[in-house]
């Protein structure tokens, strides 16, 4: 199309509106041939805009928290039904926002996942034990965690267009379960996946009879607007998956107004190979590394970033092996524009600190579409020590910078200089020799990260009950919440409520003496139970 | 004494130390008399101490998190024996440096309360149960809560020597029973009891077998110290409790590197006595709300220092109750020799923002202790809307602010223009002639405040499972967590700790295919259950 397409309207309290006095507009790329899509044009909101999702979001906590459980739970229910009827124009859009692979990438892998969270999020609001309803009888007081009276702004990542959308994805299915409105911020760079989605969520919305502020969506605006936007008094939570700049200053504007904000940060996510492991199967894991490293042309949250080994023909082995499968890749596609220097500056930075390139290195400028060329580095266990914040800088691509420590002991020290992480992962052998330096390398790694492995790369976040998607600072803004797992990730978006003394018909349902069901489990004078009182 | 003493030492990794390079030194007062204490004198830390603790309670840490449950809850149930075994020093000190009255506040309440405490915690933290470990059998990854891998730091503050202290109040109790050493911050009101608190905490630790950096205490610092550490990176968490002004501070040093702080700052506890209520027992509440603001001399946490009435005879007959208490009676001891001026700074902050006085309203100049007379003002609903920041303005001692509004509408607005707060009060009659009112009140206050009473002041915080001492910003820092309340309060000192693929010999006890007491509550494969796997 040539002629200048109408700006994309956006989703404000039930109904698509053309945005107020935008600040610019945008177009989305297609990565793979970095072409505009210029089919469609999208606005940069002001305030306005946003002014008018709060207000409905608002009004919308209010009824929500009045609403059955049940009611919520058809909302998810039905929305995880409407992306699967639209499940063919979901997937072409989003394969030419983002260039992942159709499959098995977005139909096999990330849509199911996706309607799976939905679903997920609705049984767990139904069964309603992740609220914790807690009665004394003694004392006469009575608890549960509960919606938090605003909307939860949801800030999704470029990476995947539904399984971490705002509009869709895991922080928002845990908002919307434990019975909050959300303001969704669609990523710009797969807009029209967005668009999408919340066509299908405002539908399933309507039809579940939520209020017209429960889902609302727009996809841009200002930095500045936007830490405007989550200090903002009706807000209720922030959620945001991102980069490490932006997460800080959003969290820096919503502490400083108590606003809970849980954020999704930069992560290295290292890997150390013990050296029985090395000896034993060192080819092995390092081709297990660099599929790791390729997957999704490196650009997860859990991708291995830095690999930690002890010196010694087992390690340049290990390394070598990692070398030529990595110097042979063909580069991935990169969600967007900025992406290929976003990296290349990253690599900068592991070099001026002392990182040796071994493979890649540059910008994939012969290749179609947005890429980075695979690349490994490696620096001495010495180095990394003298300059660790700098060597985990995290790449967001295909890049692994392999520390190689002089002695067992300088691994420990290694980890022991190792920021928060989502993930940690140790290789050790199977015979037992790897016993010792385990349990000394172990407990040090632990409390640097959220998920710990053995025997396994970090890539892949199972949407499971025992998942930590999440790890002390600077991985996310604290180390209890995990983003992805259900029932745990609802209780980041509630608020705990004591009724002391408060007559029993006054009492939510889930308080009274009668079990509702006769299913929820409560903890009733010390005694966790699903009787009456 | 006339001679100048020797400055106390410092609890440091398991021993009494003098202070490296103190920054200065402080006296105790006796605020029933005004007389300062001479006859100990206490150390201004200054960096070295502080760094020393730190680096103790880091190493505590490590080895804490290898202590199985049992030996912490040694610890906590030695202690409370120990603080009995101390019961008439800790009373006597306690009411010289407090004023606050040896019967029953100290010996029968307090106390008993602080030793029952620490028993909890022992109990919840052998329980395990609030570890909410979670086992996913097909996806192979197991979760738990565990200790943050760094001491706690506690910030007590002046209003309760035993219940609250950094050294054995709530938080202590409950970031220990978590199993995380503490690092306790004495408040300089009381540091003779919080000395023998710490001899009787450290003589526990050694008994039970904990490191020697378990349990340390100073007494103050600079300002910028204070900020210092609650950032540093060996921190696990902090905790906080006191004014708001201190309290944003280290929250925004603490969050600015992503620290877990909980904070229990401010709160006006709003009463509203709907118009049934009024007329039918008005007398009767005005003499409950006197009696509630003259606990402690109106210094708790949870005293009401707004009320809200709908204007009328009945509002004019409850304030004149309220005022001729409140002119009738005899100013209490307050804690600091700053009391005075900083209630009259509030006072005339609430006077300047339109507020009337009805009686009080100065400093108790001729009394013996440090004292300021008990005070209630009144203003409009109209005036409290035009400046409600200012007229939610907390006084710390014995001040009721009448919000007299012209409409129940009103009153509603008023509700809505409440900040965060630890409580929220409705009186209602009992005949049903007030319940429209109260359906339409209780909702907006709710989402304001972290526990909601019916007919009951607030004064008096119960430590039961169900008791929420927390609420919205800012009464304190996340409206998600509890202060007092076992085993709520441990869950803030814990991250989530996911083991994915780990070899099961290598998970902690409670993660194992064996329930290892056969009572700790797990979800296995999304159930509840206290089986075996």
């Amino acid at each position: 199309m040539t002629t200048s397409p109408d700006l994309q309207p956006i989703l404000i309290d039930g109904a698509w509106r053309q945005a107020q006095s935008p600040e610019g507009r945008f177009n989305a790329y297609n990565p793979s041939t970095r072409e505009t899509i210029g089919d469609h044009a999208y606005p940069v909101s002001g305030w306005q805009d946003l002014d008018a999702m709060l207000e409905a979001g608002k009004a919308a906590a209010a009824q929500m928290a009045r609403l059955p459980a049940d009611t919520i739970a058809g909302l998810l229910e039905r929305y995880a039904d409407g992306i699967e009827a639209r499940a063919e124009a979901l997937i072409e859009t989003a394969h030419r926002e983002t260039g992942l692979p159709v499959e098995p990438r977005l139909r096999n892998a990330e849509l199911p996942r996706t309607t799976g969270q939905l679903r997920q999020a609705a049984k767990a609001a139904r069964d309603g034990s992740w609220r914790r309803p807690t009665i004394d009888t003694a004392a006469g007081i009575r608890s549960i965690h509960a919606p938090l009276g605003g909307p939860v702004v949801v800030f999704g990542p470029n990476n995947f267009p539904y399984a971490f959308n705002g509009i869709s994805g895991g922080d928002f299915a845990a908002a919307i379960a434990a019975g909050n409105p959300v303001i969704a911020k669609a990523h710009p760079a797969h807009p029209r996946t967005s668009v999408l989605l919340a066509e299908a969520a405002i539908e399933a919305a309507q039809a579940a009879g939520l209020p017209s502020g429960a889902v609302q969506m727009f996809f841009r605006s200002p930095g500045e607007l936007g830490l405007r936007l989550v200090a903002d008094p009706r807000v209720g939570a922030v959620a945001f998956t991102g980069g490490r700049s932006a997460g800080t200053k959003l969290k820096a504007a919503a502490d400083a107004v108590g606003k809970p904000i849980y954020l999704e940060m930069s992560s290295v996510n290292p890997v150390f190979v013990l050296p029985g492991a090395l000896r034993e199967r060192g080819e092995a894991i390092a081709t297990e590394l660099h599929g790791s490293c390729a997957m999704g042309a490196g650009q997860f949250c859990t991708k291995p970033g830095v690999t930690v080994l002890t010196a010694g023909d087992a390690a340049e082995a290990f390394i070598d092996t990692l070398r030529t499968h990595t110097a042979g890749a063909t580069p991935g596609v990169l969600l967007s524009p900025q992406s290929p220097d976003e990296i290349a500056s990253t690599v900068a930075r592991l070099q001026a600190a002392g990182a040796e390139l071994l493979a890649g290195g540059s910008i994939a400028a012969d290749a179609k579409g947005f890429a980075f060329q695979p690349t490994v580095l490696r620096v001495s266990g010495e180095r990394f020590l003298a300059a660790p914040e700098a060597l985990q800088s995290e790449a967001f691509g295909h890049v692994n910078l392999v520390v190689v420590a002089d002695s067992d002991e300088q691994a420990l020290q290694v980890a022991e200089a190792m920021e928060g992480n989502l993930t940690g992962t140790i290789y050790s052998d199977t015979g037992g020799s790897d016993d010792a330096a385990y349990d000394a390398l172990a407990p040090i790694l632990r409390t640097r990260v959220g998920r710990l492995l053995n025997d396994k790369m970090p890539t892949g976040v199972a949407v499971s009950a025992a998942m930590n998607h999440g790890g002390p600072f600077p991985a996310t803004g604290h180390p209890g919440f995990t983003a992805v797992g259900i029932p745990a990730s609802l209780i980041r978006f509630s608020a705990l409520h004591s009724y002391d003394n408060v007559r029993p018909h006054r009492l939510p349902a889930e308080l009274q003496d009668r079990n509702p069901d006769g299913r929820l489990l409560r903890l009733v004078d010390g005694e966790w139970t699903t009787r009456d009182v």
